[in-house]
């Protein structure tokens, strides 16, 4: 009742549509990075609930006039903001293919989730985790850090809590995580109600990797008062400045103490694909569960990220249940055990794993690691710029894909230094010429570039750098 | 480094995919409803991690040989399992324009932001909702479910509760819902650290809808022992037989008790839409929170639902944070507040938004609540059918749009009769002519036919019926 009355029509309009997204992707390079949405253009979103049919070569003319042009940016060659990939061409296209067979992925027993349970296996072998390792795909780190910590409270608590909910009563649990890690751990100790206070925030040493010593200590001294450490999180490539925690040092750690090992690798783990970044993360084969994003440095569309744990049974042991309707059948459309609702939040999930395998198939784990070296090299040039120039000054030192730094005449002091490199960065992104984000390290405002870019060249960190120049220099000067 | 490096070839590709997929959907009608995957299909998936690139037109031929074929069903026009919407090519379309914009709609200012932005207004001037609601789109009502827990937590706890976690002194938190509440609602209490304890089930009347006396009574019990009152779930739908719990009536109960009202509109909420259906919905305006999937009776693909929370503060104030790599800007990408991120789980978002906005822009909103009248009108037709014949016995009234009912021979006990109705649903499948779930209502194992599909017409719920009748027959007639 809903589909097309007139196919043919259809047909031509999907046609000039796809010819459309070509044309825009092919020539993402001319177009600006960003621009912001007019205030016209807000407005005619802003209209009410559709009641009538709108004809939909008019539906899509609407989405090319006011929506298509004022995209996030992150496609193009010159986004470095926060961590984001920048997706494929290949990747849109599995994710028509996914969203025209429509399946949900909750479980049963259809071709979607064997290409899932492929993609899940092929990431169990990336970090030689053992048999009867489970995983599931999710929207993201979030979610998959907030799966890891309710296995890991199930670890510690049994799975009585599922319905006892937790209580302080027996010692607070307490996990460990630098300051550097990301805040959906922290959101995920808020949403399952260990509270955020349940988790310590450990200060990092001068490259932004949490010190094993300062953990340790920080056990014994929870043991001494009666709290429950319980997890330790370890980061693979944190999200300010691409900081790698010493892997095998906290796992030799976790395993002594009897801990929940636990690392968010959200864009970092994924280099497990890249010989020349992969011996950095040693020690992440170790993990009881290992969390990360394949829309980031694996270059898949949005959204896409994993979990993978170890003890498969008590992954599934946190969450499987089994009410009426969703009774499993020896054969037929309800076999298929186990489910994936049985490993997550979700019961209702989409075929995001089509993109994922997709993307693997074509072009294969070497030449994915070979575009995050591409990265790293790129980012290391960018560093050698700064560093070689009056211009700017490093803030933090490259180690991964991440480059810190800032515009730094030399007649300002640091609160008016702050202001000038936040409005640098605006300045930027208004111009349509690069993106790159703003953070903090240490006390100083920063410029932040992340490449998680597999369209950047050279040139591209060259044409970024001059333009913070010129713009910074028109700052400077300005009265 | 990831595009292609011949784009006319990637082109022409695409166009072919995009026949295929357009074939594969104009003609549904004529391929099995479900089909198991071979052996050999499920072990050629089972490769290990590929090392090495294979051509694109490669990895689309294995696409169309080993995973479209099997795929779950959803989308066919007689496929009745579960509650799974079938799709729309013009969701398809949608879905591939996203991905190829490929936004982080996590927050910031651009195109995508407004979108869902006008999504979720759409979705507020439905239910009425006042200025000040706020909403997010989410991977479905598990997740919305979720939240909505969450920031009712909030409400009674205080949002220091995010750093200290739940606990028990004071009193037992408690919620109130039927037994027929979705197990989602119970993995939000696993989740969130309250503990399904702290959700109490109730009996159901002869229409299985919560009883508004018996919550009251619960409500006042549980005060008397101490536990803390706190939240009433209503349910726009239920999963076994499409039921409506007396909205308005219990929105008057939470009001005078002081508790949080949410309807887990899972896929009867968007029946808002439908004039012959919404007066049965009376009462869900009066929410303080309201969930419902866009990938249900809204046929869009998945995975889309919704929150909705009447007070956008307390929503906010569950989630909110800004660490320093999220800085808010006053201009240029990172301004925009207020961000999805922070009233929901996830950091990182897709663009899920367009799929809504091309579905209900392209349809309005009469059509599409037209459409869900037409699936009520065939369950009804259903029922009628199904009354009129000597072989069926209807288990539940028709009520919505869900049929429970099974195959009743003279001369079977209960037992066998059980598991001659499962037989029958998994040969049914097997069959390819179309798919029922099974589940239990009362005592009895049902067959369960759940109209929730916009290409389903009166002979399809003939022709399932004259199937399920003929492999009935050949089962109860065998040895």
């Amino acid at each position: 009742m809903l589909d097309p009355t007139d196919w043919p029509a259809f047909r031509a309009l999907s046609h000039a549509a796809l010819d459309d997204a070509l044309d825009y992707l092919a020539g993402i390079r001319d177009r600006p990075a960003w621009q912001p949405v007019p205030d016209a253009v807000q407005a005619r979103l802003a209209e009410p609930l559709p009641q009538d049919p709108t004809p939909l070569a008019d539906v899509y003319r609407e989405f090319v006039q006011s929506i298509q042009p004022y995209n996030s940016g992150n496609i193009h060659p010159r986004f470095f903001g926060w961590v984001q990939g920048s997706g494929t061409p290949t990747g849109a296209l599995a994710d028509l293919l996914a969203a025209t067979m429509n399946p949900n992925v909750g479980g049963r027993n259809h071709g979607a989730v064997y290409v899932e349970r492929a993609v899940i296996e092929w990431s169990r072998e990336l970090f030689g985790f053992p048999d009867g390792a489970s995983g599931v795909l999710t929207t993201g780190t979030s979610a998959a850090n907030l799966i890891a910590v309710l296995v890991a409270r199930t670890k510690v608590l049994g799975s009585h809590v599922r319905e006892t909910g937790v209580n302080i009563e027996g010692g607070r649990l307490i996990a460990y995580a630098s300051s550097a890690t990301h805040g959906c751990v922290r959101r995920a100790f808020e949403v399952s109600g260990l509270g955020s206070a349940s988790l310590r925030v450990l200060a990092t040493d001068s490259l932004h990797r949490i010190d094993p010593a300062t953990v340790a200590r920080s056990i014994e001294e929870d043991r001494a008062v009666g709290n429950r450490p319980f997890l330790i999180v370890g980061n693979a490539g944190t999200v300010d400045v691409g900081a790698i925690d010493p892997l095998d040092e906290l796992a030799s750690l976790a395993e002594r103490e009897g801990l929940w090992f636990h690392v968010d690798g959200a864009y970092g783990a994924s280099a497990m694909m890249a010989p020349s970044i992969a011996p950095k993360l040693r020690g992440i084969e170790r993990a009881d569960s290992i969390a990360f994003d394949f829309h980031k440095w694996l270059q898949v569309p949005y959204e896409a990220g994993i979990l993978l744990v170890r003890d498969g049974a008590l992954h599934r042991a946190t969450f499987a249940s089994t009410p009426n309707y969703l009774t499993r059948m020896p054969r037929g459309l309800a076999s298929g055990e186990p489910w994936f609702t049985d490993f997550t939040l979700d019961l209702s999930r989409g075929f995001k794993a089509l993109k994922v395998w997709f993307t693997i198939k074509e072009h294969g784990a070497k030449r994915l690691g070979a575009a995050m070296e591409e990265n790293v090299r790129q980012a290391k040039l960018m560093g050698n710029l700064i560093d070689e120039s009056d211009a700017f000054e490093l803030l933090a030192p490259v180690q991964l894909n991440v480059v810190c730094f800032r515009y730094r005449p030399d007649h300002l002091e640091e609160g008016p230094l702050d202001r000038l490199n936040d409005e640098i960065v605006i300045r930027l992104q208004e111009s349509g010429e690069a993106v790159t984000s703003s953070t903090t390290v240490g006390a100083r405002r920063a410029i932040r570039v992340c490449i998680v870019n597999q369209r950047t060249t050279d040139d591209d960190v060259r044409i970024t750098l001059a333009a913070i120049e010129r713009i910074g220099n028109a700052l400077a000067s300005a009265p």
